[in-house]
């Protein structure tokens, strides 16, 4: 084993694609999670070792929930005062903020969030290419020392990812702009989806399908996302209002309509999530191929280089194994020459196709 | 030459596409358009006569501007009183009601809708299989003969599309659901985007890209579709702000911010139309694969069959012409087992790979 001592808490998608990446490449993982099912699935999958650690973790990763973190830390910190402390939260300014306070945590903790996730959640969802080619963002604090900054950089590198050093308030403005409010976007277009007919649904195109692809998302981890970064959600999304108010004055206008009251209803916590549920139902509504209703197909993920051939050949051990590939999605990878394809397939396929491939010698997970 | 003698007025995307679809299938096509240079390039390609029709036309297909749709329709009804008349419009009742007060018209006149179209427009971007299992909308009145009806829908047929008969009302309230709603959405997303910063936007993923990808489409096409179904779309996005601006509200409110003063700007025509500039802009602001600017792609369309190893075959002959594919979109086919595959490379690449697949017996267009 070469590479730090890692400790990972928590063993959901994020934690357990962690381990998995680390210990491909040889580091030593131990595992934690407070559901020990969920623990012992990601060590099945080989992410890291149940036992306790031999001797003391050189590196904490906290893979939990956004609002456990910063508790969790503390009490890391407490049992390994030596050990680099980080995290993979989507949020990052108030928990640096908190950490700050902390005399001795503050000296450890390295915050940390890879651009890079899935529509699904849980350990059995876990891939060691999660992160391969997408950014990673380090918010270190001024006074962390810069061994510990090392350790997690390294960490990051391990997983394929590309790290990127950002100021943590300049980071939660920035996926406010390019990943929450999109999200919270593409669920209220999905929410009026609920009240269209299946006539109506079955013209939707392709256009459509996109808009509100992301609306299929895990309404629990997006409303705690969108509560920890309010405040850059709602400035992004009153930019978005401003714009949509604008334009239904206008069409009004022009359609010579006379209903113009726009309700202004206001419900807090309640309010953010009946509309990611409601897009998520809306999302589900589109008919799929054929003009039937959506199936939900198994994703296979394939990590292919970026050269001439390399799809073809893919798409040949595909043919191989006489499995219809029903959708493909192609990641882009900022900074890597290599990329991710997704082969949507009928779930009875899935099983074959990525035993064939993985004898075909294709690195998929 | 089989089927009726087809006049189609106006050589852009659509009406050129439909003409090399109905001579694909063997019909007799005249074209007709304003710009004498549009009239050209369709022909050239194979869309059909510049000739005057031997004859009198038995179809007339009207694939100009919405606003000119009625007007034109007159006058060709004027011209050829036994002629079946259709068009291609996104909107179809206020043209239909203004359609049933001319005594002649109402009685061959057939609206006509295909959901099909591109990002990109004019007679360059046509291709005979634009259609290809795609809904196509009809939307005939009572008093129309069923002579009439039948031999719009035989066009529709030979264009590989799938005929829905609809009222005209409900027609346009699903495509305000289904498309332009969703249009106008993702420009405002977009258009958010223009503030955004590069070292932001480099954090972008796949997510985002969905969710705005149909903001890059064209301003002027927009802006009438939406003026002509003003009342529908603006119900629709009433939905999107009501819900977005209660979102707004809850997030305020957990987020303890005191910001909550939200501009109404009412500018008719210009808001709709700065909207879907800035949402352009925004859009080209994505950086594209290996963190570099945006690259436009030359996409390469293919036609294939819904069946194993179709995929993999296509790219195998994609991979002989040495050819790097960037991307891959594949169409859904409601009621048609045929898929059309789009090929996003290098617009160096796109003519030595266009014409390697078809040597290799490939539907490419």
């Amino acid at each position: 084993m070469n590479g730090p001592r890692t400790l990972i808490v928590g063993a959901g998608l994020m934690g357990t694609s962690m381990g998995l990446a680390l210990r491909r490449a040889g580091w030593p993982v131990w595992l934690q999670d407070s559901d020990s099912r969920s623990a012992a699935l990601a060590a099945d999958l080989g992410a890291g070792d149940l036992l306790p650690p031999q001797g003391s973790p050189e590196l904490v990763i906290l893979a939990i929930p956004q609002s456990s973190t910063l508790l969790v830390s503390i009490e890391m910190n407490r049992l390994y005062p030596q050990a680099t402390i980080s995290d993979l939260a989507s949020v990052k300014a108030k928990l640096q903020a908190e950490v700050e306070t902390n005399e001795t945590l503050r000296r450890v903790f390295v915050g940390g969030h890879p651009l890079a996730g899935r529509e699904r959640s849980g350990a059995g969802a876990a891939r060691a290419d999660l992160f391969e080619g997408r950014p990673w963002v380090i918010t270190a604090a001024e006074d962390v020392g810069r061994d510990h900054v090392e350790v997690v950089l390294s960490a990051v590198r391990a997983c394929g990812a590309d790290p990127v050093l950002m100021h943590a308030r300049l980071h939660d403005e920035a996926v406010a702009l390019v990943s929450h409010a999109p999200q919270v976007v593409a669920s209220s277009m999905a929410a009026q989806l609920t009240g269209g007919d299946p006539q109506s649904l079955r013209l939707s195109g392709q256009g459509l399908r996109d808009t509100v692809r992301v609306a299929a998302s895990d309404p629990d981890l997006w409303q705690e996302i969108l509560e920890q970064n309010a405040a850059a959600v709602s400035a992004v999304l009153r930019g978005v209002v401003d714009d949509l108010t604008a334009v239904v004055a206008a069409l009004d206008t022009l359609g010579k309509s006379t209903d113009s009251q726009v309700d202004k209803l206001v419900n807090d916590r309640a309010q953010v999530r009946d509309l990611l549920e409601r897009g998520r139902v809306g999302h589900g509504r589109i008919p799929g191929k054929h003009g039937t209703a959506h199936v939900e197909y198994a994703t296979v993920p394939v990590v292919i280089p970026d050269r001439p051939g390399a799809l073809a050949a893919l798409f040949l051990a595909a043919g191989e194994a006489n499995v219809n590939v029903e959708d493909v999605h192609i990641e882009h990878s900022p900074g890597q020459p290599v990329g991710l394809v997704e082969l949507a397939v009928n779930p009875s396929a899935a099983v074959s196709l990525t035993t064939h491939l993985k004898q075909a010698g294709w690195s998929v997970h």
